[in-house]
């Protein structure tokens, strides 16, 4: 650990480009002023922000120290309160005592925190401070308290049920389309065009929306309405694709979640807003029988390049033997011929022995390799399945763009909403079963 | 303190008029299980409330002792996590240590009352809850963390910074100003010819909504726009009386100002209602000068019956002799006669002793009694002088209600916010000296 | 006819109580100037309605009588275009000289009446004139060309096209509440408990607006859900009787429909109110199979007390034995002892004759009796039978209010809204026969 | 004329292309049937439009012949009221003659057009049909009638009164901001970052909007706030120019008015709208001083090419020779040299004698010479000058867009709003005295 800013402030050091650290310490303990009111705090906290925005980097990470170190709680007075209340268990002192150790333990920063949400924009301001914060969290430790109390708000505040599920339409504001374009994470929207056909009558988007940030769209979720269960994402995009016919519309495919704040990492939405939206649209569509996913695979090419030799062991001789034959040479332990023909998936036809293979490695790295903590390894698994869908089908060149060959040789993948069995599901994934279609766990097969 | 309600389970004992009180806490631990997604806990949360709903009153106690006794911190966890702090304090690993004290330190009860905010009507749920917890806090401490748990819980969840000011007009809805009768606290609404009245042109109706229970005021405030400052009640509150020139409005006065939800108590919105409404004013009404209350003393005279004996030894000689005179007979040690004189209020003129008596017994009362807590002993009071605002002026038969008698012979007093001295007044307060103009000041001096 | 205003003006008579007729002549003729722009026209106009407001009733007449007189067609345009008209018909120029009769045609009235429009309040004046501008047209003939311009004006601007249907509930705003109460015509309400238990969750209330008179229902329907037809306005009206269960509620009885603008006379709304409230139901509601109203026969007992010796004529010899039996006398030709005890219908049991006789005579008022232009003698049928309703029901002492006894001893009859079957009762009514159910029809069979 | 479309169905023959025009015919009357509801009116109205929908171009021309022809107004019954209207005048009967004058003088083909506003898109049908209809006028005479009926129509339906003024800003809907893009009619947009510019903070924008045809500006105008009044369009539709400083504007600058509906031509909003903005502005920048626009001369080059003979004439010698010096060349009769040599207006210094020519020339374009009909020549001075504004100011090079230069040469001309004046501007046109300012027309001097 690096010395401690407060040290540093004692020994008269200033380290941070001519900035009065103490000078801003003080303020910070204004905010805090038991004797003001909050509307005052929230005053002091606004001028706290303002000198911030103008702040450089360096400063700024000076801010997060000061932040971080001297609004700690008060040890003693936490080591007093916990005897208290030891003392206290089982006596009818106890749920007082509980009371003062709760209030012992409130960090001064908690509080410090809090006086921010009393002026308007004061969640904006910590929401993007804690975005700035966050890429610095692994190389100073220091900041992890900062970054843990931050969350711990943020979870309060934007609890779910403080949420406002609205539709996004070509009719919402020109300022919000713009930013659906600039959030959108998954499938990047190329142009105005783009975004009216996301837009579109068969299409569906909803949002969270929070009072304390208007006008900004949590998190998004894009659905088309379509006749069957989507293969591919290339018609989706296509902007001259009729509309699909809504009375015929028996299937709800989700095919982009975006989260749009980086500060509100680890508060999640996404469960929520995918029940939410499921809800409305048999509300809305009562002829709606399948919810579905078309989700990329974000993190299959870089497992399988690092799996590769275990992968090629776990090949059944008969699927090796094709595969040699396919490639017309000896498989090498670190399959780069393998590798390298997949390159050309878009010249794999249905019985190529490599397509099968990488159908296999797919299925296998969705369903069947968790991470320690018992959940999926891929990102976009760990949240369908987290939320209780399943791994339905596996859609060979569904994402032919180069983000999509580049992440998973254009394979894409539905995960499926069946909302009587949620629950259940929830249930296998906890068992590190993660629940799959039989055609999944047959295209597994292919592998030992 | 009582037997624990979980021991009382243990012995098989089931206090609770055939009701199984086992089940409902195998409900409520339900609701917490982590393994569920928090939509499905906001599920079972609802089905608990619905329980609750039907339960009699004797259950519902037995409801909220499950709630404060089987969900409170971990004590063992919280020692070890509190004993890895210590020993990480100045190294490296402080921060992360504070971030799992934290972890430890969290209730599950905190846990337990989040999920209730994951359906629409469980915030409502909750402050029921507490409304109809709160009368048998001093009869049972086992209460008081569970009590205190919610209050914090509230005053994140009601920041002010989520609420939103909405005037409540003769446009608002019936069922809105059907609220403001029932709640209004301070000067009964006696019918919806009174509650235009206080709607009309030159008044003003604000209050707090918060997005949770909405079309639900928090609290609101009747303002009335005057030409001067007011110094009756009568006038304000006489349906007959014509609306006030508008463009000759110098004055605003606050003369109603009504908390709505019990369960919120603890929780403060009034200093922000105010400021926020002086603003609101100021922006409309460039002309306003003065913003003050005309308010009611509510325990004025439950403070003379007792100080009676107390107060006549500070009276002077020469007040004591006029106040003989007029009594036309000698002062007991208990001012019986004097305090029966002031029952005749109405007939004092403004040579009498008796009026010269109160005025200065009620400028003391106000101004000069502190509670232990370094606070005005008047309710009313000590929300306005904490506020920063000043006793500005006192007002004789100023509410010739019943109430108003009954509380303190008639007489009110002007609040003034002068909004460049709030933070110079709040110092004064802290001080031990309730700020007071010189008007005021002089009452006083007629007592020793 | 009375002297021309005009002439009384070239005379310099000057009638109207110092008020400077000549000049009010002038500012209306400076309304018109087609030099200058609309929003000057219009401002104008405002003038000139800001000083009528000033005026006295004998001052307005005299303005009307100017606008009627100075403003008419110019007769020897209209000649010469009809006459080049008649010369162009079958010609190339036909249609152009259509526009020239059409432009000579309108009166200087019609443009001096738009102009009223364009300011914010001038529809509103418009209307207030012509409500008070009414009453008077039967006495003075002049004005009947003033009267119908505004009527037809008002027939454009408020053409249903145009109108808004609102559900009007109790959240609906205070100040719309107490315009019901104001302007309910059939059933009194009595206070703001008797409207907010019309606006109770098993009621609907539907209204029309228009955005040139925000917030002003023009005509309002107060409808109840049931689960069977309604025989008596009594339990609706009961402010105490529990709110019908929604689920089961398969009828909607149409109970009060009052026209608020007695300015709007000729202008109908309630046709189109009442089948887009039917069509609002039907989606909010599908059980709905049942839609009537319970309407009074306002015109009944005047009818009978002039028609009641034609009447005894057309009773049957057998009934009019059982009514002289009931009576213990003979019927005299003017029926006055029958009516007479038809003052006491309280009592009259099911078997009762004069019960009998008077639900065959109330059976052919509504249903056989027209009037010179064909239609049902009482207003309310006509009403509802031009609407393509069929009369379906009579109720005995369903409205035994004073206003019911008097109006029609307390009858209320069931109009049925047969959706399947309104252009065919409508064509029925042409033919002069107005629909009925047989079980009235079997009623007035006890009539000759 | 041709044949009348009756006489040929008469004569049995079908011109339209195997359509049925006697059924269409048989639909039109039947729309009109005085015996059905309005509502049921309107139903058949918007079948009549469905079919009209799918109908051939030629078959739509055959349909506005039926409406012309066959539902004109029934000119016996108009000489038989005309006749006794006339006999009425003076009398009692005077009043009640008019009134039926005018109930003969409606045509059927009012009431048929009144119909088609009952049903929800039966306004934008009959905008539609107009704007598809007005391009027909000039060669088919039959159809000025039908023509001068729906611009009558529109004319009390779109009635300012009823028009809402709504700002337009980037926080507007996507739809209507593609609108904007679409419809601008002046100054193209050519990209949605174009678009947002125009929407900036320191520009407005404002439309008209009307119930009848929602989330459609019938015309708008944008406008950008300045320091200064605009010399040239380049730099307010520059996207990269930063924003004005709002608090130092105090010239609000109308550069571009667009109406949007063609088939309401003939309705004018422009006047109107003007005044509105300018009202709107008032009330939010105190601070704004000057109303003017930034306007093309749309017809300036055509009319200098055709006058360009008479304008040399009317050159005086000096400056005549200072051209010819200038062309190195005498001047033709024709101008030819004098018009190439303006090719290069953007060659042209201060002190050229060409640029001084053109200068001249389009000041007395603009503010001399008038049109038979006593108004200017130009079309958007017509609306402006009409409005009240006066010339202000010429500014060279001001659109140096290919289509500035084809119409201008790159000539731009303020018209200011001086509100006090408008009427005094109004009266000095009507006198055929274009009002100006003295800067232009000191220009004016450099002709005779």
């Amino acid at each position: 650990m690096r010395e401690r800013l407060s040290a540093m402030l004692e020994r008269g050091v200033d380290a941070f480009g001519g900035w009065n650290a103490r000078r801003f310490l003080r303020e910070l303990q204004q905010v805090l002023d038991p004797a003001v009111s909050e509307v005052e705090g929230g005053r002091r906290a606004a001028a706290v922000a303002e000198e911030y925005a103008r702040a450089t980097p360096q400063q700024r990470r000076a801010c997060w120290l000061l932040m971080s170190e001297h609004f700690s709680p008060d040890v003693s007075a936490i080591q007093a309160a916990h005897a208290a209340y030891q003392a206290a268990r089982g006596s009818e002192d106890e749920s007082r005592a509980e009371v003062r150790l709760r209030r012992a333990f409130t960090a001064p920063r908690t509080r410090l925190l809090q006086r921010f949400s009393a002026y308007p924009g004061g969640v904006r301001f910590l929401v993007d401070l804690r975005a700035e914060l966050l890429p610095h969290l692994a190389r100073d430790k220091r900041l992890i308290a900062l970054d843990d109390e931050l969350q711990e708000l943020f979870s309060t505040w934007f609890d779910v049920g403080f949420l406002e599920l609205r539709r996004i339409s070509w009719d919402s504001p020109a300022s919000l389309v713009e930013k659906l374009i600039r959030y959108e994470a998954v499938h990047d929207i190329r142009s105005w065009a783009d975004a009216k056909n996301r837009l579109d009558e068969d299409r569906r988007c909803y949002g969270f929306f929070h009072p304390r940030l208007p006008d900004e769209p949590l998190i998004f979720v894009e659905v088309a309405l379509l006749h069957d269960m989507a293969r591919s994402i290339t018609p989706l995009l296509d902007e001259q694709a009729p509309a699909a016919d809504l009375t015929r519309a028996h299937t709800a495919i989700f095919y982009s979640i975006s989260n749009t704040q980086a500060g509100l990492r680890g508060v999640s939405f996404g469960d929520s807003l995918i029940k939410r939206v499921v809800e409305t649209l048999r509300t809305e569509f009562a002829q709606l029988k399948v919810f579905a996913t078309l989700s990329p695979i974000p993190g299959l090419r870089r497992w399988v390049d690092q799996q590769a030799p275990a992968l090629l062991r776990a090949t059944p001789a008969r699927l090796r033997q094709a595969l040699e034959r396919e490639l017309g040479a000896p498989l090498a332990p670190d399959a780069a011929a393998l590798l390298k023909a997949l390159d050309g998936v878009a010249t794999l036809d249905e019985r190529s022995a490599a397509r099968r293979w990488l159908l296999a490695v797919a299925a296998r790295y969705l369903g069947r390799e968790l991470a320690d903590d018992g959940r999926p390894l891929d990102g976009v698994a760990r949240f369908h399945l987290g939320n209780g869908a399943r791994i339905e089908q596996l859609n060979w060149l569904a994402d032919p763009s180069p983000k999509g060959l580049r992440q998973s040789w254009g394979l894409m993948v539905n995960y499926l909403y069946d909302l009587r069995r949620l629950d259940r599901h929830r249930a296998q994934l906890a068992q590190g079963k993660p629940p799959m279609s039989h055609a999944v766990q047959a295209l597994q097969t292919d592998l030992l």
